[in-house]
């Protein structure tokens, strides 16, 4: 059996075809697991775990749109880091919102890119964790005693709209908070409970426990980015593509829930450190590795780049990966999730039938998140909102050349232009799904690029073939384009396994999965939705 | 330019191709460097340095047959681990002989199965650190004084015969022996240097320094193995032919340099603990990770084996390794090397030119090796050497029939009858060479194997060809076998990088080195060779 066949050039091939994309799946999957290890573990800190966590900075890590993150560390897991979102608006309207979060969230199976938690209280909070409040005066705190009055009421409400889980936890109001220095010898504060100090330097909060600490924002990104863009357009540009196709990855994962983000913004999007490493020893968040500016050319895992000149410096750019971290997409507070009855109960089923499908419940966010990550292309990419800058815009059936155009500033801007366009094309029954927006930006970062769509049309020239043996050939050339990019893939792998550092990178995981699940079928799609006039 | 050809399959295949071939002769490499690392430091032990060597166990870690070793450390470098070889004859004809085997092995450039020195003393060793001397009385310290008295003489007599190359070091013959204590924690010794004591409790030995550390012997393993053999003959049997293939490089390797070792014998051949690890922790001798006497079926990287569902417990294997461990061939007294000038002086040459061949010198030696791997084949295989049990055998010019049957226990067997009658073939012009050796044991550990051998039978008898065809399909068929498995050696490698335990194995390496450097010629040769009737 196992060499049947070996006299078959052809059989041969197809089998070491065969073996390449089933390992690749396979090792797409393991990275998957290594990549998430920490996140699959599935831990829920309830409010007895509470007064276990210990910040370890004074500062926040992260200043993000709806909260401000500290790094923590647990009591019974000292190694591993935590962060603390402790959530920015006061007690009532946080409330509202995060627990209608936390239950458009929950509906949500686990995903890389799609903030977790691991446990969130209502928790009494020492001001000087709250520097951005110093400024608004001293009215705050009777806000809040009216807050802590009518919550008790609000309680039973919500449970009644089923948007609260753990009104238990949310009966507790006065959890210790924990303090800002790190932890004691002996694992006790050194100073009395910070519950027991003067009334004042407290304030009731929202927070959440998340494994994953972000070192900053989006909006941190591209202003820390703005010079380097016009310095090395190639690395900046290609950056904002890697962080692009998680977002489009999370985002497609949230379509078979119905869920919509509806709040697609810079400062909503989270950035985490991402560094594979041992499950001995999985998170170390504070590692800057992929952070660091480096010179790496576009290069990377790069379209074109094959050959083994090219895999030979492959290894120098293990360490220095192109991608800047793991993009994390937080705030859920605006979501819109589509009633689940519509596909359940049979009798809702039988009343929705007959409305109008715009009256039916969400379905009009359906494409609003690509219309929202259209405009993050320009915002990534320094340009303002065009919709902000010409509010007249959405006044009328704008068309593509009505948008502002990107400068052309390397050998992504092209194809960000033309994925910005059909992102926000205004009939969002034309405008590109989610999925094939995440297909583009793989195509941009990983090709086929240009110059094989140009072989590909000059073969068709110089042959003057009928139109089937045209997508014959053009069948061809693209199998022939993923086999050898696939073989390069292995390789690149295969070469890890005696690289010293890190391993297999975020970017190298990414390349993976599309090569992966791609197809000749999926290529000649995106190809045609790049090539749109 | 990249996508030149990217029409063309035929064209595509090939660069897959040699894109596997090239990056698994870069792997090869690349794993030697990892497997070689410490042994290419060069690193040289003065005189100087013999005090800052501390025993680590008081017991010889290893007892070979011209020597015992004992695990040591070094002060500067206390996590590397070295062994102290103690060279069992007395002084005077271990000099010789030892000096005698310098000389050879420094000829020799560095490699992976050949026992290199890092350097070597004339030292008063204690006589608890010789146990098998306690049993011979008390005449021996008489002896030892006379030899220290010959020892200047026969310095320069020595340095005359130019095989001498460190005579200041042989000349301090009192260096203070290590202590068979482990260090003290101020780096002193407890108790008054050994060099104090009683002049009657030292012993002058030649000592030399190795940076590996071996276990045992191979006739250590071939006793411990006789149950295993019975119980699972199909790994001890592949572990049989890992050795005798690591054995044959080392052999192979010395050709070109006109060494012959002519004292093989399972006692010379030492085993050493092989775990690649990291550079910055490159040595844990004591690890056992490669010794276990483990379940694994012969499996490992074998033969036939392809597929992913082969590949998916791959894995598990990992640790666990068929090999079971690194083979270092030692004790080089009796060796043989042609006299250099034959190919340097083109007087001698004239001169040696009438000579009949057999009177060169050495050249009688040229296939004792050979014939030597011969007898190690049966040995190993628990069955005494043939011309042991019938001395007469060499008197006649025995057949393949003259020569005892082994037992057919595995699919190993037969292939190892085979290679055993090559090397025993009576006549040394149609003795098997030791390049041909290697690559039957290769071809028995990872194919092509009978039922490929037999498709190709099938193949020419179904179709009826020419002989031309029928070679033409042959070589398609190997061609074919080499690629799928090139295939499945780079997905090995692959998965290796996702791998958290030891990465890349022994085993890995050795099947890397063959997969790399095999071609349809080398391939069909040796199918010829184990096919012969």
């Amino acid at each position: 059996i196992l060499y049947r066949g070996m006299d078959s050039w052809e059989e041969v091939v197809g089998r070491i075809r065969t073996l390449h994309t089933d390992t690749l799946r396979k090792l797409a999957t393991r990275c998957e697991d290594r990549f998430m290890a920490g996140q699959k573990d599935h831990l829920r800190f309830g409010t007895d775990s509470w007064s276990h966590f210990r910040l370890t900075a004074g500062k926040p890590c992260c200043e993000a749109g709806d909260a401000v993150y500290y790094t923590a560390s647990y009591a019974k897991d000292p190694l591993v880091n935590y962060a603390i979102k402790i959530c920015r608006s006061k007690v009532k309207e946080t409330q509202q919102q995060f627990f209608h979060s936390l239950a458009v969230r929950q509906s949500l199976a686990l995903h890389f890119n799609i903030q977790q938690d691991c446990g969130h209280f209502l928790a009494d909070v020492p001001a000087r964790l709250l520097p951005w409040e110093e400024t608004q005066g001293g009215d705050e705190e009777d806000d809040e005693e009216e807050e802590e009055e009518e919550e008790e009421e609000q309680g039973e409400e919500e449970d009644v709209e089923g948007q609260m889980k753990k009104d238990d936890e949310k009966r507790k109001p006065a959890n210790r908070t924990p303090d800002a220095r790190p932890s004691a010898a002996d694992g006790r504060p050194e100073e009395p409970s910070p519950h027991m100090n003067s009334r004042g330097s407290l304030r009731s909060r929202v927070v959440v426990i998340t494994r994953e600490v972000p070192f900053q924002t989006v909006a941190d990104f591209v202003r820390q980015g703005a010079s380097r863009h016009a310095r090395n357009p190639e690395l900046y540009e290609r950056q904002v593509c890697l962080l692009l196709l998680q977002l489009c990855s999370g985002l497609e994962h949230m379509k078979p829930h119905h869920v919509t983000h509806c709040d697609l913004r810079l400062e909503n999007l989270l950035l985490v450190h991402c560094l594979p490493g041992s499950p001995a020893n999985p998170a170390e968040p504070n590692n800057n590795n992929n952070n660091q500016g480096n010179a790496v050319g576009g290069g990377g895992g790069g379209g074109g780049g094959s050959g083994p000149a090219n895999t030979a410096n492959a290894n120098a750019n293990a360490a220095a990966a192109t991608c800047p971290a793991r993009l994390i997409i937080s705030n859920f507070s605006q979501a819109k999730q589509k009633s689940r009855l519509t596909a359940g109960d049979t009798g809702t089923l039988r009343d929705q039938s007959r409305l109008a499908p715009e009256i039916i419940t969400a379905t009009q966010y359906r494409k609003c998140d690509e219309f929202q990550t259209g405009i993050l292309i320009y915002e990534m990419l320094h340009r303002p909102n065009p919709f902000e800058e010409t509010p007249e815009l959405k006044e009328r059936e704008y068309t593509w050349a009505d948008l502002p155009p990107l400068p052309l500033r390397s050998l992504y801007s092209q194809g960000l232009q033309q994925l910005a366009s059909l992102l926000l094309t205004v009939n969002p029954s034309e405008r590109i799904r989610m999925v094939e927006a995440r297909a583009c930006l793989q195509c941009l970062l990983w090709g086929p690029r240009e110059d094989l769509f140009q072989a590909l049309g000059a073969t068709a020239a110089t042959a003057q073939p009928t139109a089937v043996s045209d997508a014959g050939q053009r069948e061809t050339t693209l199998q022939n384009w993923l086999d050898l990019k696939r073989t390069l893939m292995m390789i690149k792998f295969a070469e890890r396994s005696l690289d010293t550092g890190s391993g297999v990178s975020l970017e190298d995981w990414l390349c993976c999965q599309y090569l992966a699940f791609a197809s000749t079928e999926t290529l000649s799609r995106v190809v045609n939705i790049l090539q749109q006039p």
